[in-house]
This record gives structure tokens, C-alpha cells and sequence, in this order.
């Protein structure tokens, strides 16, 4: 991870093994493919958030108060990710946009964790009538801001965790299944 | 624009005229430097947005559903030219974050008719208590994946007009200035 950072650029079995020091048949032995390396890579990047997630998902906050650390605490990670080496950071990003069929198993993990919490929530009455996975895809767009890397690089002065906090407030108080007219296609609106 | 789309690159001067059969004096009277090229080329795609948005603005819809068209409809043409030719669309985001500088007047066009709509919810008792500007950053926010063409490209299978009408939804009866307790800052939460 280190080095991809610092070469900017993927690194093969081969690189490795010659800035490592490491010999190339002890590294082919752990990596046998690029494919192996950056999977490994992968695991690296994304531990912190699957004990993050865990960690929120199992604690005893209420449920906003869950919702909110679930975003609050990888989102701070991967800040301080971002502002000790943007790029280094910019390059694992591109990396992962462009090996993005082998980052999905991570996504889905997330999406995982983040339909337990909309259950949760759902017991208590919020997300009215939403069939979850309904609710999961309005919540990850609403949110992505906080979530997907990318948006880190490109606006990382305008996100700040009071806003974070408004925004899983909003959808609190604001997200169900009923109808508020925005689109205008149920009913009759007056102009 | 049809020429930094095919070729996969920024055009110059001299490269514009070799291709358009102009001759180069002529090019270089209308762009003198690659700045003056790249901001015509700006302008070209920010025009449809410009009477988009005027357009819903001065009409006689209901504050949601301007707001909904607001972002619906340059959401549907940034995804018309995008499925026309991904990989031009590409290269011309590619560009614009690139030159973010010289796109920044668009983007506070953009908020400028954004906070004319927020007064103009406010004064129907929507977003209560909140600065308009603090209403516009967490607005914007929400709204990320409709209006930043990059993650279209990212997540276009995932984006739709009726999630778009949710979120919409969601912000008018969500958002306000109460502290909705996610983060945990203000007062005693129960467990």
C-alpha cells in the first residue's frame, strides 16, 4: 500500500520484491499475481472500516446516534488518510475505481452493516413503509458524500461532521414512503 | 467539445485548427491562448444547464417541484450526453476537475439559483431556522450524486429519477435547524 502511494502507480510481484528487498520467489510464493497483491491491498485499506462498522453496529447508542458514527468514523479515517499523503491517497482511489469488480465485496459488506442499522431503525418506527433496500439506496446517495473516497479529494473543505450530523438528522425526520410531490407524477398539484 | 471528446485530450489552438480545416490565424484571433478554447468550451457545456435552471426558476410550479426539476432535468442531460458517448463525457469531466478554477463560475451560478429557491421555501416555512447558506452546503450535499457528473459515470445504473424525487422529498420534510440528536453533541441521549 505503501509503495503504491509513494511510486504512484500499481505494483507488480516483481517491484515489490525489489523495493522490499524481499526475494522475488518468497513474494510470487505470498502474491502469485498482481491480482493477489492488490486484493491484498484491498484487505489493508478497508480492515479499519469492517471494525469501524462492527464496532458501531454491535455498541448500545441509540440508533441516529449509530447511523451518525457509522459514517462520522470511517469518514474521519479516511480523512486523515487523505491529509497526511492526498497522493498517495489519490492514487489507491483511482486504483479502486479501476479494480472497482474486486472493491465490490467491501461495498456490499457496508450495505450489509447499513441494512441491519435501517432494521433497527425501522423497529422504532423510523423510514416508514420503505422496503429496506429502498431505504439502503436513498440513504448511500444521500450520504455518498461522506462515503466514496473521490469526494474526499474533490470537496474535502466543504464536508465537516456537524453537517455529516444534519444530514442523518434530515433523513430522520424526513425519509419515508409517502409521497411529498417532488417529482409531481401522484395527484394533482396547484401551481 | 466534439474534438476533446474524440480525441481524448485537451484541444490546442494549432490542434483545432488542423482539424477543423480553419486556418490558424483565424483560431487564433477567436482563442488566442488554450485557456480562451477551454473556456468556450465550458461555456458550450454549461449553456443547457444555465436555461435549465432559469427556466424552472421563473416558472409557476410549487416550490418541491421546482426543486425536483431543478435537479431532474440537468441530471436527465448530463445522462443523455453521457450514454451518447461515455468515453467523451469522461474525458470532458476529466477536464473540468482538472480546470476546476475556470468551471468554479458555473458552480456558483448553480448555488446562486439554488439559494433563490431556498428563500423561496423558507418563506413557505420549510428548512426552518437554518441560513440560507447553511440550507445551500447541506442541500448540495444530499443532492451530490445528481448534480456532479463524475459520479454519474461511477454509479449511473444506480441514479433515478423517482430516488432523485425521494431525496427531494426527504429535504422538505426533513431538514431544519433542530438538532435531531445524531450527533450526540447537545444534551443527554439514552441508551
Amino acid at each position: 500500500m505503501e509503495l503504491t502511494g509513494r511510486r504512484g502507480a500499481e505494483i507488480t510481484p516483481e517491484a515489490l520484491a525489489a523495493e522490499s528487498g524481499i526475494s522475488r520467489a518468497k513474494v510470487a510464493a505470498i502474491f502469485p499475481s498482481e491480482a493477489d497483491l492488490f486484493d491484498a491491498v484491498t484487505e489493508l485499506w478497508f480492515a479499519p472500516h469492517g471494525a469501524i462498522m462492527e464496532e458501531v453496529v454491535d455498541s448500545d447508542l441509540p440508533v441516529n446516534r449509530k447511523f451518525y458514527e457509522f459514517y462520522a468514523r470511517r469518514f474521519r479515517h479516511n480523512r486523515d488518510e487523505y491529509r497526511r499523503d492526498p497522493a498517495a491517497f489519490a492514487v489507491l482511489c483511482d486504483l479502486g475505481a479501476r479494480r472497482f469488480e474486486q472493491v465490490r465485496s467491501y461495498v456490499d459488506l457496508a450495505d450489509h452493516y447499513l441494512c441491519g442499522l435501517i432494521a433497527e431503525a425501522q423497529a422504532e418506527g423510523y423510514f416508514a413503509g420503505l422496503e429496506i433496500d429502498r431505504a439502503l439506496t436513498l440513504i448511500n446517495q444521500m450520504t455518498i458524500a461522506y462515503t466514496m473516497p473521490d469526494l474526499l479529494i474533490m470537496v474535502d473543505d466543504r464536508l465537516a461532521e456537524d453537517k455529516l450530523a444534519a444530514i442523518i438528522d434530515t433523513i430522520f425526520a424526513g425519509l419515508s414512503a409517502s409521497d411529498g410531490g417532488a417529482s409531481g407524477l401522484s395527484g394533482l398539484r396547484s401551481a
